[in-house]
């Protein structure tokens, strides 16, 4: 069953190692299918050299394992719990990208320091709080997905289609699995850039008329950027 | 029309990926054809995976579309209001390049540190100011035109072929498309370079005698650099 | 003898140049026979395009050559001193990665700053004592395995499968000679992202029971990390 | 004429670009014939993607052009200069390597932090002073020469085979052309490494006994590194 989904998958995955976004196995993406609900997520700790489109695992929305000869990443909970909160988004991808990790590690928020954040990101890319004791000795990977919701409280997932996990690393998302995975290499060349814009001594944002302007070039009713008709969003590259 | 140079534009394009300065799509190469004065730019939005020479846009002078199936790169009157304002450049390229967007963020022109930034611009790497609030909302793309000329009030375009535009990203250019990236990747070292410096705690720049020494190694009447005669400019290496 | 073994040895050791761990020939990898306790070890400054399978030489647990036409490499003494002293560990891998290097210069562990560490390491990767000049002058390959394993007089080499000699460069060991450099690639990675975190400006770090729960979903009796069943520690992905 | 020479300096100058080390036509590596005292170097900026073995030049030591359609790299008398002072070496590298160029511009020498850096070069790395407005303006390239041999008046040449040169970048040697680019390698890898270990706050040197033992792990009579007799110096891999 959705065998094209578990192809679209298993590219999205591998793309996250081509993009050198992932070693060794640490990063997962997973699709919504959008007629059945049904997830199709990477197995665990599977080599990506030999993983092939067949091993993607299919799970329903309480995370029953419908169709697959794997375990689903340890992840699968934090993606099943975001797919539940927000229904307009059908793709997820987590990774310990070098740099979005870093500032994660660090508890900090990537600021919005120019245009090239502000086409993909409207405002700063927030970081969780940590998670408590408590939280992390029981349903872990569940609460992770509660401490993102719960960052998101005032702000729009799909205006700011990233976050970082306090000590652990990024989460990205979209509409479907290509443009989480378009966003998770966006975030991590944002903050890098981020990163050396720091080291440079500068500490003042973007502008709010610039970041807006940016945005809504690429983004909205008013996007003007890419071939699709006024106020179509562009569909992610990959 | 000018299949030539659509050919030459899209290499370009395709040199600025090989090259590592742009991810996504996240930058565009233009050129103008001396005798026409048409200008031949990357469409908007398009995955360079897919994008063939053919799918470069015909611009006139004013931005019309003479030619080409798609909308242009959303920068394109940027591009447009250069080559009006200086009739001696027939190429442009603009990138969000990691080192000196970072530069950009924080607002820094690059200090000439050594040789190898003398060798290709004959000074600091300048930064525009930031675009008001006006300037931003309308007509942006050709603001962005103006605060670059304006800072250039002062000096000589073809001794500096590149600019940073505040809290966005770099500019460059040249006597043709080939010679716009290759300024363009110059640009990119010189701001790794720099960046570096700048954190090893030095903030002198090289001696005016020295910038000028290696500047006229390389171009000039006085040029000994390379295989033309004496007086003769080098082409770009592309 | 040991053809299978010394096959695994020289992909081990292709391994660390292909991962971008080592340049010119700055590191070895070697693994033990469980059965023989013979140790099958790279042989000292061969070139890694010309070196066969075939090159790697067979030393017996003293260091004595048993088969080989080449020397081994200078490193074999601290190999083998770390071998007699864990018997729980069959493979060993060293490389002056530029990462864990720097931290190894500047005489500093790699704190536990988040969950990427705290997959595979269970705290702080540490760092020795310097060598004194006697012991640099005298047994120096064998003194540098005593002030690792002095380093780990308190520590599980299990738990924490790297080390960093101080002003030299990092260890790394495991079951096998494929953990042993998976967990070099791992080792690399995180002294990359503590090297960034610290100049973010962050020294707090990750909370113990985070730590702890990481470690323990890929490591131990209660781990849920990969395919194997419930308590069976995960295979490196090599 | 020098055919075999004109071959290896071929390679040893594409390895350049390989390696990383030289973007665009910014490097040049040349080489002595030991027999005729010939140098063998690379042409003034000829694109590396074009360039053949028959288009090295041949010059006299004094610089006469003996062979060749193209005229010599610009750094031509900067090397004559050097195998004139050094009799003992017969191949040169220059180039701007990234991290290496960064220390000259700070105008600082690399400081030997570690085992790496003692394995190639006996002791800092040091840089020269700034060349004055009067030996830049005539025979820049001969001065430039001329303060490397002044950095050395009590440096043994052999035993730190690279210099960084003020404000513009590294020179490296050997005893011959494979060698020096070996060593413009391992300066470029060394560099690296400094630069971190200075942003992680350490500014103490390696012990002097430490440096001693891995220089003479290497080299000198009593060298046991690599498959040469006691006492034979290692060839370089390339």
């Amino acid at each position: 069953m959705l065998e094209n989904l578990k192809t679209r998958v298993y590219r999205a995955n591998t793309e996250l190692v081509r993009s050198g976004l992932v070693i060794h196995t640490w990063g997962n993406a997973s699709a919504r299918d959008r007629e059945t609900g049904m997830i199709v997520i990477k197995p665990s700790g599977v080599d990506y050299n030999r993983m092939k489109a067949g091993d993607m695992v299919v799970l329903d929305p309480d995370g029953n394992i419908i169709e697959g000869e794997y375990k689903p990443s340890t992840d699968a909970l934090t993606h099943l719990y975001l797919y539940k909160k927000w229904d307009f988004i059908n793709g997820i991808v987590h990774t310990h990208s070098t740099y979005a990790t870093s500032w994660a590690h660090a508890g900090r928020g990537i600021p919005a320091f120019g245009t090239t954040h502000a086409d993909h990101f409207y405002g700063e890319v927030p970081c969780t709080r940590r998670l408590t004791e408590e939280e992390t000795e029981n349903d872990y990977e569940i609460n992770t997905g509660k401490v993102i919701a719960e960052r998101f409280s005032d702000l729009d997932p799909l205006a700011v289609p990233s976050v970082l996990v306090n000590c652990h690393g990024p989460f990205s998302w979209g509409p479907d699995a290509e443009e989480a995975v378009y966003n998770a290499i966006a975030l991590e060349e944002i903050a890098r850039m981020a990163f050396y814009t720091v080291l440079l001594g500068n500490i003042r944002p973007v502008d709010d008329y610039l970041l807006k302007k940016h945005y809504e070039r690429k983004h909205g009713k008013n996007a003007y950027y890419g071939q699709k008709g006024e106020g179509q969003e562009e569909e992610g590259p990959l």
